[in-house]
């Protein structure tokens, strides 16, 4: 096995709405500093994934309008390194793209698929699994994703059922054959899968050989696949976007884990416990946030904050905000949109932000 | 009498800090426009004298810093109309520094002495009685206030009581003798004065010959009209400013209802009815404004409310507001501070402004 044969997919066309104010349309949240560690998720996730993959491997699937933050974010990245997405759709399309053209160019690759916007902490231990999947699906058509460890019956995840019998072809590792993938659970069943030690948090990282993934998707996407192997000879080339612009808006928008991983027979999780999490909510921001005395998380300075708990506050530098009366809210002042609901509130957000959209127009969003 | 001899005051030293971060050292309340009128409290008052009062006989007083500001709220001034005070004083060096600059050029000048950034609504009512009481004390020693029929118990104001006895120098007018002022009275003592019928808000305004407040000076506060009288002939020319830069740091800090109207036996009350209110917390603006169904008081486009009642919400314009879960409150995102508390913590707003200065400095207050 290789390091030139190692490639990674880093997926960042997503827009975060659950993030407003602080994400926005037009600055993402795999852009983001929220937690403060002095780099983008995206940044991070390259930089996590260099050990492993050399940098011309990496390419970033995005929409047209991210293109140019990706490399600034990003600049060790040959533009034709970052692949646009003419219009949004659901991971299979962009996976698939992706394969397809890393097959044209190398049909001996390996890929590891990841969000560009979860947080690692374990970057050693992250670092280790891939390496070890990156062997455990070279020159075969296993699909291997990672799952992780639950900590609490958490009912923002799906969840992946695996077979805890040992079997011949994982022995000697920590791998298991994947059962089934669930949706997300309610708290009695959430609750009954972490006591089980049968479920895993699905991570939404995939490790497979190209060829591996082209068989799925010519097994379970047929009409998908067909799509993109007629590219075959623009991958690479000036044509190779006018060829997307063209066969992607007509493409299913499906999820990889419902439109093949659900389906393929040959389907295994590797279970992780390296410090991960989606950060997909202000919840969990605040989760893994430092909290002071008042359990409030300030992610700016200039804040006071008096009679105050559990709430979370953000303003722009150079701002100063006094913060009275408050227990379990959200006060994120950004630019030209301000925020202030309760924390309990946040699957709102979204509907706000479309409410925002529909009054005020595009460019608060 | 004759209009030329009339002349007013316009007191406009303040910092109006309840208002922060609507109000700042750098902006004080008498230039905004906290109500949404299109005119500033200074432009109002200004506009409601312009008609008793000839333009060249309209003095304003206040500080240095603001001298700029009041001439472009009030350009049909001319520099020398603007007086300024070295060092923040209370009413009494202030009324006293006006009334000897005034007495230089027209010892047979009548005065209105007007704080700048009270709301009146009732314009013609309230010029009506300023000329009444202009003529009530042209020629004599009477001073006279403007006291408000009370409304409401309330705590906030001081209080003037008449002698309801017919008197016979007031005969044919509305105007009474003051037995007593008082200072802001607890609720019960503000119930049992509005239910006796006998006392009035002290609204601040006073009335009365230079000739009459010179007399009052002299015998009540004689210090400091020995020192403004030194200045006889600096007034007006270009050794007025060296001379109050001299003096006025040395004068005895007092309102002028303290100092003098308290100790006069010659203080008249002309009661008025004419809508007024001194605006002086964010509760007597949430009074005055329009509330919409939800009680809420916003200020600014673009604001969305979500299950919130009773609330003020103030955003510059161009920005955007979502707000979720508030009772009560007061939201005031102006330029480089945001300000989030209860409405009933609005007496606190002052030491949150003294914490932002002592914290972050200067810039932000």
């Amino acid at each position: 096995m290789t390091i030139q044969n190692n490639y990674c997919v880093i997926m960042a066309g997503g827009i975060g709405s659950r993030f407003w104010p602080l994400s926005k349309n037009r600055k993402p949240k795999q852009f983001l500093d929220i937690l403060g560690t002095g780099k983008s998720f995206i940044r991070s996730t390259f930089e996590r994934i260099l050990p492993v993959v050399p940098v011309e491997n990496i390419l970033v699937v995005t929409s047209a309008q991210y293109k140019e933050q990706v490399l600034e974010h990003l600049p060790e990245l040959k533009p034709g390194q970052v692949l646009t997405e003419p219009v949004r759709r659901n991971t299979a399309p962009c996976i698939a793209y992706a394969a397809y053209r890393i097959a044209a160019v190398n049909p001996n690759a390996n890929m590891i698929v990841a969000p560009s916007d979860h947080l690692i902490t374990g970057e050693a231990e992250f670092q280790s699994i891939v390496r070890e999947g990156l062997a455990f699906v070279e020159g075969n058509n296993r699909l291997m994703t990672i799952g992780i460890k639950p900590s609490r019956p958490e009912t923002g995840y799906g969840y992946i059922q695996v077979d805890t019998a040992p079997l011949p072809e994982t022995a000697g590792t920590a791998i298991c054959k994947v059962k089934t993938f669930t949706e997300k659970p309610d708290l009695e069943m959430a609750k009954v899968f972490v006591e089980s030690g049968e479920f895993f948090w699905n991570s939404g990282i995939f490790i497979w050989s190209v060829g591996g993934i082209l068989h799925a998707l010519e097994s379970h996407l047929p009409e998908m696949a067909a799509r993109f192997a007629a590219g075959h000879s623009d991958y690479g080339t000036a044509s190779e976007q006018p060829f997307i612009d063209a066969i992607y808006p007509s493409c299913e928008n499906i999820s990889i884990d419902y439109g093949v991983m659900e389906k393929s027979p040959d389907v295994y999780v590797r279970c992780g416990d390296f410090g991960w999490s989606d950060i997909g909510t202000w919840g969990s921001l605040y989760q893994h946030a430092e909290q002071n005395e008042e359990r409030n998380v300030i992610g700016s300075e200039n804040v006071l904050t008096y009679d105050t708990r559990g709430t979370i506050v953000r303003i722009p530098k150079g701002k100063v905000a006094v913060v009275e009366g408050l227990e379990d809210y959200l006060v994120v002042d950004e630019d030209n949109a301000l925020l202030i609901c309760r924390r309990e509130s946040e699957q709102n957000i979204r509907n706000y932000v479309e409410d925002v959209k529909y009054r005020f127009g595009e460019e608060f969003v």
